[in-house]
């Protein structure tokens, strides 16, 4: 899926009304499966899911504020923002002054509406640009939220990519966010695109890609795979995938997992400006991951990153503010990390006592006195001495400023010469 | 205790000629027991201590050098500082030659006197400003020292704060310095205002205040209390407490102990201007404290450090250069620092799986979406992520850059909710 | 033997024909044995050396390129370097086009002749100016190669300086290169040097000077002293030691080995500029000794490294691009890098409660309060203090900033006061 289709699958999703649960995430799931076979997962309300509890299922078909002469001044047929999600139903006449504390704005972007949430509190509130409450005058207003609030399910989407071994890498995206393109729908784009591209090729690792709805999805997935969880070796979380902004990859907790350091190593090589930052336990579904009970190497990999710019949670981050540019480079940045990650390998010289004569095996150029020895001559000097099981073919890389991929061809012809074996354990 | 009551402390004790044996360090400690109830150990000479020896005590009741006239041109009684400490008894008349290898000036500052000792060897001599030797002509001048020196004892006075445990912090301070106010008036006392303070504070930790002379002292304390000192956790030698410098910490010579992690927190949190150094085997009582042996988590709190201003062991070490709110802001650092250390704490939290449901618990803003969160929010889920034994709140406060007293008030909840319990042995 | 010495030897070498094996290595042996009693080893054809076989041997007595009129254009007499190291022997006419794949210039340098080798390839070559080849028309050209390739022997020398304990400290250099001053005549000549004034010395360690060809050389040698390798505590690999340039020092595998210590200390202390690098598998005969089988404490001294400076490799590195005064700096860093390490002791301070009194021991300024502490005084505070088996004499100087030859004075006074002891196994 090229950033074009990408871009396509964002305006598609963006009218949709997710939450955290309800039938705007089932269409959501639907339309994904179109380009993926996800397996959706329908979870019942009150399911004791680690300390927290499924909740119920919330639906809306319709909202507004009606004037006197019962004009719609805000209309949720125009945003699935002017809802405060998890809204109660409502239906009433009020003065502005008893709405007021029901509605939020941005007076520092008055044009803009913000996202605002009330999951776990009962409660009903609009969203709305300050322009348009500016204009509102004094009087009574009908007040309408047709929603439900009942037993009913918690859906999530899981697709599997079986690969050579079972250890897996998992990528996670939140489909919670209503009409919001940067966080989450580009994300959950790329996450698509990229596991297209890896059911198609066979990869080393087995990939779980989840479409989950942030904390409680990721909580709901971790409770029902708890005791599969210690196969998850590596993973990332996806979001704000599609900003102009350069690249922010988001260490996980443990910091030198082999996620982050691929993720690192890739990102200094590439010499573009992008940003690492440390771990904090603030943001996306890593800060599930990354508990401390699971502690699992899992990073995230954004644009700019949460919160970090001003269109975050409201209405300008629409489809006009992810580029299919951006999209394609984040994606590309997923598929040389998997790359790097399916590769990596730990091995043993097998001739460990002085250089072995690699030129007798064809592997040295016979003319010798130059002085530009050849980057491939190179990687197989650093691939020989590093391989003493303690260092894998990244930590060549690392240590060599080679690219990885000189290094993974110095070992191949390494390992076929018969001069390396893979290390036990890995 | 405020800098203004402080102050005149330093004035009170700036006449007495303290060594470090005698009636001067007895008299100190008199009027500092006014302030704390100070026991004051005496401890024979000939005491084996440590590889030292308690030495024989000296007092002095006047000296001078006489010219033919019978003028004093140096007189003990206008400065303690006159005579070098130690120094045995003499009369004698002698010619400005003679008398030359006994005298004691700073060239480069000819109108102060400079502070000398000879305590292990017998030896007498005078200090004066190199502007009254240039005064002196040549000609015979008769030299008195009316001191004695001979059996009696070593003093020093001990205050124990009792804590709710056994462990201890010592603050210990040098008394054996004779007119020099920063050197040492000023730490004796912030020390002394630090124990009255605690005495009212039931701290959690037991504290121990020295007052000892400098080496002697430290040597004999630890000597006598040898089997006692693997209660100490953490302590402070206090020196060059008022001048107008900023604060400089000295860490112990492990350099990771929690009261060097403690100071390094508080004063980078701070903003303000000041200096951490390393630990060095020259200084303050901090030597003794931590030699290899002992290996004491002891640094050593000062604003300009020793050697490190030119008034320094002169006579422009007097109470004019010591400022109250110097000695202030010196008093409420060790107040914060102790404040620290009392109520660090290692928790493990007790649902790391996933993050707990804050607002279950009325712990968490039930609106959501909202980009600005709060500090005391992220200070529990920085609490909840990295309670897993092996961090302390310091370690909190320090990798997630947020004050320390959020980080404990934010525990302080979680643990009230039972999220977290103390981990053993902290 | 002194710069000029040095300088003599180099251009006494130079115009011999060095390779991997020859006349040429014997005869510069010889003349090595002139200054150094030299044992010679002659290793037969066909013997295995770990993963490597000893080659035929090489000896050339005779080659050039006549033009049609019998000029010789290019003649081995005018220098070595004209001839590919290990050319088959070949005589014959042909055209120029087909004389040109065997001919190797230098455009870029067009009146420098490059050195070039094909020493496990059967084949044959001149290495020419470009000026050269530029003025030679099309036409035929005789070519003649009077070279012998057959069963002989590897030859190399070896000089041990026996030490107080018999673990080595090895200094390696290549005897392989033909007229190359820098690379190798002045690391050869400082080696000689070197062990001239250690043989008079009797130093603390046994030291080992190999004087052997390049990569075949040392891996012959470690094949023959497998089973003596782990006597091996330390290492220089000595090269480049003449040219202009300021030293660098090429780090051990290990990276924290001592004498890689060593040298950061004493090019750090020296104030001087300097460069420090990291390991690489490329270089000298320090690939060999790093190899992570052996995996030796052995660096590599050199000023301008290997292939960074334009002269590298070809004619103009000739007797002329060496200074005497470089030798002789590069000397005597080696010499004072031997001197640490022959020095450097860890001891156990035997009076660790306290600082012992050293006053009582003639090791103290009896009169005190000076705020000029002297370096004699200071280095033996820092000794006792770090003196817990843990940290060395080097780490003392390290630590205290302090000239090593300060703290071993220190330490000595202390051991003989009954202070110290050293730890046990060092």
């Amino acid at each position: 899926m090229d950033g074009a289709r990408m871009h396509e699958l964002v305006e598609r999703l963006y009218p949709l009304c997710r939450s955290i649960t309800g039938d705007g995430v089932r269409r959501t799931l639907e339309i994904l499966s179109e380009h993926i076979p996800l397996r959706v997962h329908e979870v019942p309300t009150g399911t004791p899911v680690l300390d927290w509890t499924v909740p119920q299922e919330w639906n809306i078909r319709d909202a507004y504020i009606a004037d006197s002469a019962g004009n719609r001044v805000v209309d949720f047929a125009d945003s699935s923002l002017h809802v405060v999600s998890y809204s109660v139903p409502v239906s009433a006449t009020m003065t502005l002054q008893q709405l007021r504390s029901h509605l939020h704005t941005l007076p520092e972007h008055p044009s803009w509406i913000p996202y605002r949430t009330s999951y776990y509190a009962p409660d009903w509130g609009f969203c709305l640009a300050q322009n348009t409450l500016d204009a509102m005058p004094d009087g009574d207003y009908e007040v309408h939220i047709d929603s439900t609030l009942g037993d009913g399910h918690l859906t999530y989407g899981e697709y599997v990519v079986p690969g050579q071994v079972a250890d897996e890498v998992i990528v996670s995206c939140h489909v919670c966010h209503p009409a919001l393109a940067n966080d989450n729908l580009a994300g959950i784009a790329v996450a698509t695109a990229l596991a297209g591209e890896l059911a198609a090729a066979a990869p080393h690792h087995t990939y779980r890609f989840l479409f989950v709805p942030g904390t409680i999805g990721s909580i709901t997935w971790l409770a029902r795979n708890f005791e599969r969880v210690d196969r998850i070796r590596h993973g990332l979380v996806l979001a704000c995938a599609g900003d102009r902004g350069s690249l922010t990859y988001k260490q996980s907790r443990r910091g030198d997992a082999e996620i982050d350091r691929v993720l690192r190593h890739l990102l200094r090589a590439s010499g573009r400006p992008h940003e690492i930052v440390r771990f904090s336990p603030y943001g996306y579904d890593e800060r599930q991951f990354c508990s401390p009970g699971f502690n699992l190497g899992v990073g995230s990999l954004t644009r700019t990153p949460h919160a970090g710019y001003p269109e975050y949670h409201t209405s300008a981050d629409n489809p006009d503010f992810v580029l299919a540019e951006s999209m394609s480079d984040t994606l590309a940045t997923c598929r040389e990390a998997f790359a790097v990650l399916d590769r990596n390998r730990t091995y043993v010289n097998l001739s460990p006592y002085g250089e072995p004569q690699l030129g007798r095996r064809g592997l040295y150029d016979s003319l010798g006195g130059r002085s530009d020895a050849k980057q491939a001559q190179l990687a197989m000097l650093w691939v020989l001495n590093l391989s003493d099981g303690e260092h894998s073919l990244l930590d060549v890389a690392d240590r060599a400023e080679l690219p990885f991929d000189t290094v993974v061809a110095a070992a191949d012809a390494l390992r076929d010469a018969g001069l390396l074996k893979e290390a036990d354990g890995t």
